[in-house]
């Protein structure tokens, strides 16, 4: 089979949807002139909830995003309000100072100041790169914060700062040994907004805005050939032998698809292949594996009041986390972040509690999510302030088994940390000017990287490409 | 009577002892090279203590700087370390959390996450600035950040946040809204350290460096003539008619003196008169009034576990607070840091409290030391925990009738807010090209203004100036 549009979009999650709606709301597009390929059987990519006859509680639990991140500059949020679709009771600021535990028990940060030298060794981070200062894991960056200010930290602040700074692998996705120091700390334009309602109602609410003859399911994409003299010079093709001729391509897979080979099963060909410049950014940018895992209990055995817990990781060699797990780590092998649930939905007959972990415990507990129990029980028999019970149910992500997923956003290690790498995504064509190929998604952004906003802040930014292209006397159409 | 000397520094305080130390330590100047004049009857300038006799409880407060700022880059700590002269008992970081206060009792900022949304606030003041933005007053800037997040912020938030951010004033000294909104955050490197031992011991070790014979105190100078075709190119006079020729002059006068008229009676003459690029930095920048009060009591009627207390003011109109004081403000008109001495020396039959004070109360209170308990008491009632008693003692800064000094540090009221004037003051001549007239003091950084560090770098920074200069072939000497 055999179609054409003027623009063809590859992925239906946010920012191919936001891109479609700005298209589509032009005026310049009409219905017949947009193809969507999608390569699941539904859209959303990597927003979607948990199904609610899964859970003993009714609860539907965001298997992606949660928060609204950046909440002063972040464009979903202040257009979905401008809609009147985010209300008081829909939004939540779950930031109290979170009860801090380790395997020795409740470790307080704030008696111990200990939080004030979290904070110091933060602002350290920038003070310690120039230009030609060579990259450091993020963890070495910590350990010259301690050897430069040694005598002015007391001995528990030493003991704990490294471990306490691992709490950014849950925004890394990747280990401290391996996230870049001079890439680690981003600088953040307002407050994390827990969104309650989930984010597939912000897919369901610019889907609304698609007609559904623009959605091509199930249509994973095989080639991208760029035939310089034909009709149209863009051809598509998928899996399924669906040939695709386009004007202007939006691509918006993940990173994780754009690292595959072009023979692995589930990677592109590119003909002509991917220029140098391209491929290279494409190579050095990570991908992470952030990952969730969700115990429901029959009874609340965890202090209630509070939004949530974190959990230090015990002194671990860099060998015990640097490489893929083939068994199950001790507890404490890395840090937790715990988001009370039942603080969130508070009339259920029991309640839950999200844990967010980081590559490679993720992988491991997604490939082995029966052994999830096991592993976190011990960390948090720490919180317990009643017996701990197991749990009736417990759930975990699968986004690094699903091959059109394959993890959760993009990371920068030590090794090729360069912002300009994702400078380069956002403002340059690396090798494809003239081409009217562009990429758009979370790995396409330098503000907003791995996040909602990001991606959809993207989708704007390539629509609004093409517009501006087609508006231009000389395009072909 | 007349006196002459290859560099001459006007003004003793840090800035100016720190560049005479490298000028000697040069080992390219010998003692009868330098001259130093000093309008008081002591050195030091802004850094001085309280008599030891004049406390009931044997504790020499320290009337100017009491903490290191920015620590991890703070450049006399890291010499003093080195020099084995901060032990630990020395310094204290006094940064937790402080209870909280309003007229209406204590406010828990953390639970009602009022911190949060202040720390927002915060963030809100860079993104709100873009080069064109007008700059509003600091007390604006919050009025706007409230407007833009009206529905994510609570009631209460919403009722505190301005009151809470003139906190700030403790750092500017000036009302929040005067203060620039556009320069009201500074970057900071480090936690704020505070130095039990004060600084009169910096002053003490620069001053050991540099022989006696270089002093010429209670020598106010009068005017400053630049002759460029007598054998000495720079001639100072002073009030008391010592005229001292000199082929280079760091000119470390506070900023205030340097605001004056020439023919105010403190004020400089310049011949020729100074540049009008350097008139108008000076004149833009402005002078703010940070000050002290010190309460000494027979008992200790608050909570001592606390390092510090915070109270918030009531809600007051601009002209309440943006012009001298005629008479005593109600209490809660002005925000107050209080810092509970009792904690830094626990060993005392009794304790004390030390309140520092922004301008226009600052000025009030050093012309009217009686009515300082007056002011104070109904806000420290409430932090109260045992009945409070009257002060056996009270101890008042006195900068702003101090004529050689007249208030504490640069300040930047919005009118006139840019980085650029002090950048200029430490970059560029502004006029001055080719003259061997340089300005050193608090006033002339863009990193550490108003602090000790900052003046101490500016003379580092002046003296290597000057050693450069000698050091050319080109040099007269």
């Amino acid at each position: 089979m055999s179609k054409s549009a003027k623009v063809v979009i590859i992925g239906a999650g946010v920012s191919g949807l936001k891109a479609a709606e700005v298209l589509l709301s032009s005026g310049k597009l009409d219905k017949n002139d947009l193809l969507i390929l999608e390569a699941q059987d539904r859209v959303g990519g990597r927003l979607q909830d948990t199904k609610i006859e899964d859970s003993k509680l009714g609860i539907k639990y965001a298997l992606g995003a949660l928060w609204y991140h950046d909440t002063l500059a972040n464009t979903p949020l202040r257009d979905l309000q401008e809609k009147g679709l985010v209300k008081v009771g829909d939004v939540y600021y779950d930031d109290l100072d979170a009860p801090t535990f380790t395997k020795d028990g409740v470790l307080d940060v704030s008696s111990s100041k200990l939080n004030r030298a979290l904070e110091e060794a933060s602002q350290f981070f920038p003070l310690f790169f120039n230009d030609e200062t060579p990259d450091l894991s993020c963890d070495e960056v910590v350990t010259e914060y301690i050897k430069a200010h040694e005598k002015l930290l007391t001995e528990e602040q030493k003991e704990y700062l490294n471990r306490g700074m691992r709490l950014l692998e849950i925004w890394h996705g990747i280990p401290s040994v391996k996230a870049s120091g001079r890439m680690a700390l981003l600088k953040h334009e307002g407050r994390n907004l827990l969104n309650k309602k989930g984010f597939t109602f912000l897919i369901d609410t610019l889907k609304k805005e698609i007609p559904d003859s623009c959605f091509l399911l199930k249509q994973p994409v095989r080639s991208i050939t760029q035939e310089m003299h034909a009709k149209k010079s863009i051809m598509v093709e998928t899996k399924n032998g669906l040939t695709v001729e386009t004007d202007f391509l939006i691509v918006t897979v993940p990173l994780s698809i754009l690292k595959l080979d072009s023979n692995d099963e589930y990677g592109i060909t590119w003909s002509p292949p991917l220029p140098k410049p391209l491929k290279g950014v494409i190579d050095n940018l990570g991908f992470a594996a952030l990952g969730k895992v969700f115990f429901e209990f029959d009874r609340i055995w965890w202090d209630n009041k509070e939004e949530r817990f974190q959990v230090f990781p015990n002194k671990v060699e860099a060998s015990e986390v640097d490489h893929a797990l083939e068994k199950l780590p001790p507890p404490f092998t890395f840090p937790a972040l715990v988001v009370n649930y039942a603080k969130l939905y508070p009339n259920k007959l029991g309640g839950s509690l999200a844990i967010l972990t980081p590559s490679p415990l993720t992988n491991y507990l997604e490939s082995h999510p029966n052994e999830a129990w096991t592993y976190f029980k011990p960390m948090l028999e720490k919180i317990a302030i009643k017996p701990i019970e197991d749990p009736v149910n417990t759930l975990v992500t699968d986004w690094t088994k699903n091959p059109f997923i394959r993890g959760s956003y993009t990371a920068i290690p030590a090794e090729t940390a360069d912002l300009a790498l994702l400078n380069a995504m956002e403002h340059e064509s690396l090798g494809l000017e003239g081409s009217n190929i562009r990429f758009a998604g979370e790995h396409t952004v330098s503000k907003g990287t791995g996040c909602v906003h990001g991606a959809y802040d993207s989708g704007i930014r390539e629509a609004d490409w093409v517009l501006n292209a087609l508006s231009k006397p000389s395009s072909k159409l």
